[in-house]
């Protein structure tokens, strides 16, 4: 049986193939320093890693190239904001097709539309910068560097819109590099390796993780979590989900993650509860995994336990306060009462705004659409467009800061049923039809 | 320490991914049934099989797209030769770029030359096949099928050259998923899975290997095996190398392979031989990996014992006699000589031909060019071209039978010293200068 | 997901701590060579291997203890059949307890028996050479250099009756050894690494493995096996059992073992047959492992595969044919079907002899009996021990030659069924009761 | 190679096998309910617990006998201090040797000194405990219930000195368990699993880590932490040594373990220190490993980094200080002097008495000794019985309480010379002799 139960005696990073690695990195560095014309890398300077990058796009030497790539994913890991931001506008505009090349190219297709010809179309089609990324790829850090890369791109984007080329390409690189049949799906427990875990720590984006204690609570006895991994970036997860196994569908967060929950057996729990997803890097935005994920987790946790019959999310409605404040409820709800939900947080959770309240959110999950036509809340995109239906509203289920703030204490179960998800998948997308339980529908009436 | 001397309790093809996998597979299976349109395979049919692959470009469910991918990978290794002609010739065609929508979009860029028409132009140019094919690399055997079907484009192609383009495709995502920094380097050795090493004994295409005795013979006490893998084919080698230690450059290749040789330990060898090099998969010819398996077990085993010093081949001339009977000797030896270096087999490895012959290989591998100046002879090509220089010949060094009719039984060592490989390989590629020791110069003299 | 495809990159004999360790040996190595007194080796001289085990009996140093130990395993596998036995006869007699020394300490308990006094006779009881024996148990080969001395004492001890406290003194240590606490179960399949493999084509001791051909059939599909493995012989089996899944019970082995089987998916199997369990090493006699062995795969299977509802075995009655031939079978037959029941083999296989043969091999399993009460055949022993029942019995179903010459062609099915294996077992060995189906009862009469 | 950076899909507690142990287990409870006459189990009664375990020296089904071990193991962790007591006063008196027996059968043997009658003393000899102890040790959780309970004899033991002999069977049974050739030697870094890291925070002995944040730093960059495992308890270590790379010989301890400390690349390091080494387990007193995994931790890093040449400790010297206020100092030091030295803490750190304190430190290594005539301080007695030397001293360099109240702030380096340890590890054995440096010596005079 494999011993998972401590690492070999000497780590993975130190493991022979990482030290043969290092070594044709090491002679390649050697090499490297040997070369006339190679650029000196400035350390913090975006024209100095630019030239290095230039470099590297002519570069002949595999075991120097390999070192080129290294030293420049290091080396964009330093840049200060500024650098970053230059170097990130010089990738977008020196790295970048040439129109001329484009026209040409295609005017001699147009002339004689050969095999030949159109693979020269696609050549001049495709930014230098693509194969540079393919060359940066192949160090050891290439791929994280890669992702982290975009995740900044995409931060800037918004200001700097001549950046958009450059996500483009690295979204299409991504899409290969990325695909389904390369990733790996674990389960993570207590008996994961530390540098796994602490990733979790940092990346739970929905209900914080407080230490490691509280790490432990999530990973142990009836709570479950399971990951993706991808075999460039071993020990950092792309997308893990936390699971809890319940008795019943929850009526809240807090009793989940409270540090003094007492366990359950599993063989007593009916339920599963999806209560956080976490998307660890904001540079792959756009391949999504998080839905295969949960349809795999599914499949897994109902073949390992018998008696799980129900799978459910327990989610927040992120946007719904933000809609109530902005939105004009006059055809909703008296004037009086829209004053009384908008009230500041402290106040609302009462009783008399409550019915008001859920009936103004199962309008806002049920008939409140983005320009698409599909569900405005993005929560409610995400599961619905994976094949969940709207289940439950839960009042007064989360009363963090957040929770309050954003979903105004509400959270909502998306049920996810296993024969019907791709015919709800279908309706959502060709019909535009939100499937709801009847008395989440009979909320509106 | 992790523990590698047996399987897991529950083989890898029961791992619980694969379960869940299959699960998935299993619930897209009876969703897939139950859609309406969706075409029905018939076993052994093209015709069917490409209407699967329409469907599957258009199909949306994920579960079910799944199952479909499946299916397709299945079908197509199923199919006679008559329908697998038919069948790519269809990929070939069918799934191809829409010409008209490559000028029309070519025009729009002309006009305007903006990101949003660039993307536009990308993607015309991009033949849809690409995006069946990604969808079909999704299934558990996907990524295999497409290398195996790339194999039989390339087989076809000469004859059919309307499969260039299909051909093209597949290298483009190729080049994508085996991207060096995904491949992983392992030794194979005695203790490796069965099902990995009845791989060698099918793929070694120089040696080959009679059985599991004679397997065991390359993979124990001085020898040495090592193969890059990608994490799609986990079980598959891509390329594979056999290493010999020894104590002294070896004069011929039989004492390496025999069932009989003594075994030395490994601290008194100084001498590294690779005496063959596979490819194992005919669908990634042009996606190299052989360069960077040496180069990696050049260092790893340098690291590993320090007693090692040397490092060379002992290769074939594969094209050296053909070269021999088809060339216009006049310029370098007597006519008589060369009657007698042509002469059938069995009569040529005499002594009085000895001379002569290494002369002539000796010119053969320093001077025969091919039209781009590199050398001739491909083995030569690849070692040349990775930064090895030409060491020693060996007379009788192959007196198999393929060693004759295409080496005339000579044998000779690329030299592998790492300091100078790059430095040879950019003399070899900017200036096509062979490098070659002076004891093998001077047999040109 | 572990990845259990391919040996790491370095074999598990090359480990790092096999590494410390042959380090700590190569110093202890250098070390012993310094130290004055310390007997050298001849090679294949019990003597000389003797007076080394006294040195390690009374050695100091750890290192060099270890080096000491490591070389008398060493040297005791090398040994000639004459010295091997001298060897072991020096053990039983030299490294024995004082006889005078253990009256005393039982005459000073007598006096007073206080722990002290307890203690004394405790390790005055105890031969010298089982502290011998711990010794040399730590040096890598040692665990196993000491089953295969025990095989060899085993196999020599009915012939020299003085190597019985030996005996006695090595299965004491293996008692503690080899608790089942301390055992791996695995699976064998055809991902498992060669060098486990090889040994159950080794090992198989039922029904010979004709090469790795007929290994793989017996390992693939609807085919499985397990075994048990001791931490410290970790890629070699101590007990393994080859099982079919089926449809339904098999009425001859030859269809279970047959290269040409069509084979079943697994989910349509019913029934688990349990056609081979080899012990692997006679050292280990009595330290019965296939028990515990067929308990877990029973309980292993009926979890993993939902279908599988019978657990037999499919067993040789070894013993038959010879208790036949020198039984008075006057009770049982008329003499005229004595003599044609008894009859050379390949006469013997006929219908007329078939119901009497039938009803002597039932009355040969329910009424055979040992001195001791219960079953006289050894398979028949050990299943029944275990708390199976005899089940049904097959004519003509082994008919190879020593399923002829031992069973008389016969084969019988012992039947597991959880919920009453422990009440059959209690019955067995509390009332002498053999358990068995009506059907084969009726037999009798 | 292998993949260590995450747990597998399912725990290893959901492992295969552990999943068929479970079964085992859980089939054994029902059979166990059904058996008449077995007594049952009142939690927290020392009774009934005792009962039990009379039950499972006679019990015979394998199953229920597994269930009745795990029913003991887990009801002994329950137990409060006063109940415990009395269950294992009830073990040394009434699972104990009969004394009448061993009389006669010692008499028996007297008369004639054959094998039988010699197993029958060691049968007699031999407390009924042991055979339950191994019973109890095929559970789950067995070995390391027997572990902690030899934990609480022996913490019991001085004011209980009746429970000696029960001490005295479990330490000779885990002298055969706990065999050196059994253990594995792990390196333990921040890819290990979470649940042996949280280990090494409950049982550090020597410099307490405080969280997960100290642990991590004592386990990165240049330092390291190696353990051995016994494969009974996987996740448990049973002593590890927390080791750092350096440039030179440290002077006191704070800089070693400080989290702000500055990383050094480890091929730039020239020193090993071995800075703290704790056993995890009480119960384990007596069975010495660290000896063993100093002398491999010095070997794997000698071949791991070639620049690596000095193995020294940096330890405390605990008794120093007890020794100091308790002795007549009047023949080393003037009484003036003498009252310095032992004055309060803080006032002790001060130069006046520096090079008295020193010199009196050097005399209490080099000659104050135990009856045995070997060193009297517990952890000189541990690194000069494995080899070591005394090295130097440090003043001030430990300033932590403990360091002030024990060691009166001083450390002292053990030196680890390879091929010196077994040569000193006889003279000091021998001879009584205590290797030491010039320079400490010199501190006498």
């Amino acid at each position: 049986m494999a011993d998972n139960t401590a690492s070999p005696l000497t780590s993975p990073t130190a493991s022979p193939f990482h030290r043969a690695l290092k070594s044709v990195l090491s002679v390649g560095r050697e090499l490297l320093a040997k070369q006339k014309g190679v650029p000196k890398l400035v350390a913090g300077s975006a024209e100095s890693l630019t030239a290095l990058c230039q470099e590297l796009l002519n570069h002949r030497g595999e075991a120097s190239g390999l070192a080129l790539a290294e030293e420049i994913a290091a080396a964009y890991s330093e840049l200060g904001e500024a650098q970053k931001l230059q170097f990130l506008l010089s990738l977008a505009n020196d790295f970048t097709v040439d129109p001329q090349g484009v026209v040409e190219s295609a005017a001699r297709y147009r002339d004689d539309p050969s095999q030949d010809n159109l693979e020269q179309i696609a050549h001049a089609v495709e930014a230098p910068r693509k194969k540079l990324f393919r060359r940066i790829n192949m160090a050891p850090e290439g791929t994280r560097t890669l992702v982290a890369l975009r995740g900044d791109v995409l931060a800037l984007s918004r200001e700097y819109p001549e950046l958009k080329g450059l996500d483009s390409d690295l979204k299409h690189l991504f899409v290969y590099w990325f695909n389904k049949g390369f990733l790996d799906l674990r389960q993570i427990d207590w008996s994961s390796p530390a540098n796994v875990l602490e990733r979790l720590i940092e990346y739970e984006a929905v209900h914080e993780i407080n230490g490691w204690e509280d790490l432990r609570g999530r990973l142990t006895d009836d709570r479950r979590c399971f990951a993706f991994f991808h075999p460039a970036m071993k020990e950092d997860p792309l997308v893990f989900v936390e699971v809890a196994l319940t008795k019943e569908i929850p009526h809240s967060i807090s009793p989940l993650i409270s540090l003094e929950r007492e366990s359950l057996p599993a063989d007593e729990c009916t339920t599963v509860v999806f209560y956080s997803i976490s998307n660890c890097h904001p540079g792959l935005a756009g391949i999504s995994f998080g839905n295969f994920l949960i349809k795999n987790v599914v499949k897994l946790l109902a073949e390992e336990i018998d008696t799980l019959k129900t799978f459910v999310t327990l989610s927040p409605i992120p946007r719904f306060r933000n809609w109530l404040i902005n939105t004009d409820l006059s055809e909703l709800v008296t004037e009086e009462m829209a004053e009384k939900v908008r009230a500041p947080l402290g106040k609302v959770v009462e009783v008399e705004v409550r019915d008001a309240l859920l009936r103004l959110c199962a309008h806002y999950l049920l008939n409140v659409k983005h320009g698409d036509g599909l569900a405005f809340d993005p929560v409610s995109r995400f599961h619905l467009g994976n094949g969940a239906s709207l289940h439950r509203l839960h009042w007064g289920a989360d009363l963090s800061h957040s929770g309050k703030t954003q979903s105004a204490g509400i959270m909502v179960n998306y049920l996810y049923q296993i024969p019907k998800i791709e015919e709800n998948h279908e309706e959502y997308f060709n019909n535009r039809k939100i499937n709801a339980s009847t008395s989440l529908v009979r909320l509106l009436s």
